[in-house]
């Protein structure tokens, strides 16, 4: 079972405010590499890096300051030995030559922990001077920056370095080759300037949703993450998926599906309730609602009455239309539209797990969970979302993880030294392209 | 007296071949964590890293593969405390709000301690798709970007952040400013979405030295970089930048100039120059040729007699009118019609410091070179380039840094924990830029 966990910056729902938050610590690289380090001593896969380039996310009026994934994970790849290292950029308002240059690096810098989390950013277009593009073109664009950057990243052979010094040859240039790209989007040369990296590439991860999104990752992605709110729908996307990726021509089993697992853990369930109830309390309605709003597709939901569902009227007709995304507000409403939700419920949902799997629960309760999940062809693992920090993260590492190494479900040890020996995945062969697109 | 080290990969000349030398380590953290220990230390100002986005670089076609300079400062940052981060990235190939969340992002991992060195790239086209713009063009550009840059580090006022978990709120929205810029190059609504960083902003370092440059220096940078082979030259540049300092309505005293000074140093001088003289021994001429023909601006040395001076006619007429760059081709086709330069000894000039000041000799003789220079308005300080690696840095540190604090030139401590204390030079007040360009 393998598990990454999103840092996000900062706490969701009104987790910064309980007293063991450190929020007003997140622009220190202290408070980062503790987390790493916690994370680190329960022998996870991975941190997630989550980012828009972007200040005031749409469901996240709350205008919080954030750093910069690639400097951030770069600095603690030197504070860290053995967890991956996986940042988000995007394809939009990026150059494949300046990215597969930063990854190489971080790469190298990590001794093969990078991952590259691959977005084709339905935020940040104020920022670019650019317009949105429809998803359809985000996604023509991603492949061919894909294509770009994989083509870099082999374009300097393993074998290349000499540094010869008696025969005064550091580079064999028999083993450096252009790839002379000339697409659509990009016109790239090559060679890269960085050498190969100790994983050949970084991990390529994606979290497409959408019926385009599915297929792109099945093309690309060697992780997932995804949000499924049941085990059943997450079932559902594990089946499917498995079923693209074979479609695509590729192993299944060299791709790991890792649904997103928002939890609130305390040492009985009833603490984790008293955890929950203290954040809901802390929580800000008008600014959930806002990012509510968002999350569905752009709606308006200003008048109603908090105890009532929403009505159908003030849904989206066709989720399948909108240009940013489609995948989010089509869960949200569907989770609408289940009886029980009222406006209320569903802010709190968007505040909380925004649509995540969530697990409220004693370390016991939670690794039963995630070992149901697991067995019964629901997910590879988890991508731990911690609702609560650090409290959130040292519960977890210290209670949780033991429990699932005594059940032989993880890992006791790192096996290896790359993230792509701790994912079970193989270091890709190069690839020649020189000399055409 | 101020010294900023120059961290080249790898050594220039033959230097890499040398049996101390360790150019296979180049992409490995933990030997530029050494080189960086080695440097504070030294209580040195500052590392610099040189970049381009490119492999071969016309004066380097040993393909020499190096690391990203933004990843490897912020993997620094992790592990050094005091010295200066000073990278290189390009106003051509970079987007403003992406550059400006790295470098504030850089400042905030090193509390304080972020420098950006500001390039118009003339190397990089063939890996952005995009013809080399012309300089001008490219200096307009620089010059938008420098703005948009700096109006999004002020576009969080240093006490937005409130982070109170009484009240909830996290951000004084009423500090937050969009900076709404829309110009020739850029639009850019802003904010930018990392919190104003220790120094406020970043130290803005530039190194042009055409006259375009030199005004442009003038009225942005706060250290100047330069390449002077001579006391007599530097002190042209140093009275002349002053003048165009004050001119720009600036204070000359918070620009900080530091002409590069390569150097070969021994325990004797008899000693440095065994160490110059073999890393002569195994530098490879062909390759140096190719170089030298690109640092006159591409002109055509093939055929020549190497122990004779370069004839007139295959010197760059008229170096005002290249377009990539000016300056350098000035430098070297005035050391070309200097008597007594053959072309074997160009080829080693460019080769071992490439126009930049060079001194070889004892840590005595070392020190009183820099002590000629700097108290004779011929420069601020430094910026080493040290030509032999790692020997050369170590011995700069042990045995001239203690000469330099004996004469009262040098700091014995550390006076303060950011780039700014080390170099004199004051905190940025905010500038509100919003509603217009």
């Amino acid at each position: 079972m393998h598990i990454a966990m999103a840092i996000t910056q900062p706490d969701s729902l009104g987790g910064w405010r309980r007293e063991v938050s450190r929020a007003a610590e997140f622009s220190s690289l202290d408070y980062w590499v503790e987390i790493a380090q916690v994370a680190e001593r329960g022998k996870l896969d991975a941190l997630f890096i989550a980012d828009a380039p972007v200040l005031e996310l749409p469901s996240r009026p709350r205008q919080a300051p954030k750093l910069e994934p690639i400097g951030l994970l770069s600095a603690l790849a030197a504070r860290t030995s053995r967890i991956g290292l996986v940042g988000t950029s995007s394809t939009t308002y990026n150059e494949p030559y300046t990215l597969a240059r930063q990854f190489a690096t971080l790469d190298h810098l990590s001794n093969g922990r990078a991952g590259w989390n691959i977005v084709t950013s339905f935020l940040g277009t104020r920022n670019y001077g650019v317009p949105l593009a429809a998803q359809p073109d985000r996604y023509a664009r991603a492949e061919e920056f894909i294509e770009v950057a994989t083509a870099l990243w082999d374009s300097i052979a393993d074998d290349a370095l000499l540094v010869d010094k008696a025969s005064g040859i550091y580079t064999d240039v028999t083993k450096v080759h252009p790839i002379n790209h000339s697409g659509g989007y990009f016109n790239v040369e090559g060679p890269l300037d960085v050498s190969r990296s100790p994983q050949g590439r970084p991990v390529l991860v994606q979290a497409g949703a959408s019926a385009t999104g599915r297929d792109f990752a099945a093309r690309y992605a060697e992780v997932i993450f995804s949000a499924a709110p049941n085990i059943s729908s997450a079932q559902e996307f594990y089946g499917d998926m498995r079923r693209r990726i074979a479609a695509a021509g590729r192993d299944p089993g060299q791709v790991k599906l890792l649904p997103g697992c928002s939890t609130f853990i305390g040492s009985t369930e009833e603490e984790a309730c008293r955890i929950r109830d203290e954040a809901v309390s802390l929580m800000d309605v008008d600014y959930g609602l806002i990012g509510l709003q968002e999350e569905l597709g752009g709606v308006d939901l200003s008048g109603l009455d908090l105890d009532e569902p929403i009505p159908v009227d003030r849904l989206p007709e066709d989720t399948s239309a909108l240009v940013a995304r489609q995948s989010r507000p089509q869960l949200f409403k569907e989770l609408a539209l289940t009886p029980g939700y009222t406006l209320r419920r569903m802010i709190e949902t968007h505040l909380s797990h925004n649509g995540h799997w969530n697990l409220v629960g004693s370390p016991e309760q939670i690794a039963d969970s995630l070992q149901e999940w697991f067995t019964n062809e629901a997910c590879d693992g988890i991508m731990l979302v911690p609702a609560h920090t650090p409290d959130g993260i040292e519960i977890f590492v210290d209670e949780v993880v033991p429990i699932l190494q005594r059940r032989g479900l993880f890992r006791m040890e790192y096996k290896g030294n790359s993230l792509r020996d701790h994912l079970g995945l193989q270091r890709p062969d190069m690839q020649r392209r020189d000399g055409r697109s």
